[in-house]
């Protein structure tokens, strides 16, 4: 089954906008590394805070796309805009609608 | 912008699986009351929680959704095998891959 992956993430103060673009920039390559869905959220009560859900073919593919070169580098360009606050949830994907 | 939730619930011991099958049993419905996105996971670590991730085309078409008859009968038979321990954030999805 799919492998699924919540995470959170907390921003310096009004960087949020800037590293929500790092995180949609790499997208359409995030599909030919194997992911099934991206999803980036934030929130009107919390101007720091960005979500995102994904789901992958498997923990390998999300895994190896955490190794490649523009991933490292998009990362690279982020951290620098990142208190270092993250939640992270593994999931096994069970099932749902637009998947 | 698409609406997103974000929820976490937790269920009796020995019901996770139950609870699954009710969430999942009305997928196809979804999709015509204005859902895009509704994706189910649960963790190796936890056999109690279950994680759903939600994409609405409105906050209103969310809320419409929850007035349904098969909405509340699927709250209805779920919610014994619920301990009441729920998390929830609400999104704005700014974008991704798969939506």
């Amino acid at each position: 089954m799919p492998y699924g992956y919540l995470g959170s993430m907390r921003t310096r103060p009004g960087c949020r906008d800037d590293v929500v673009a790092i995180l949609l920039s790499g997208v359409e390559g995030l599909r030919e590394a194997g992911c099934e869905l991206y999803v980036v959220g934030v929130s009107d009560q919390d101007d720091v805070t960005i979500w995102v859900t994904e789901v992958w073919r498997s923990k390998e593919h999300h895994e190896a796309s955490l190794r490649l070169p523009e991933t490292r580098a998009a990362i690279g360009r982020a951290m620098p805009m990142l208190t270092g606050e993250f939640t992270s949830q593994e999931l096994t994907v069970v099932g749902g609608l637009g998947l």
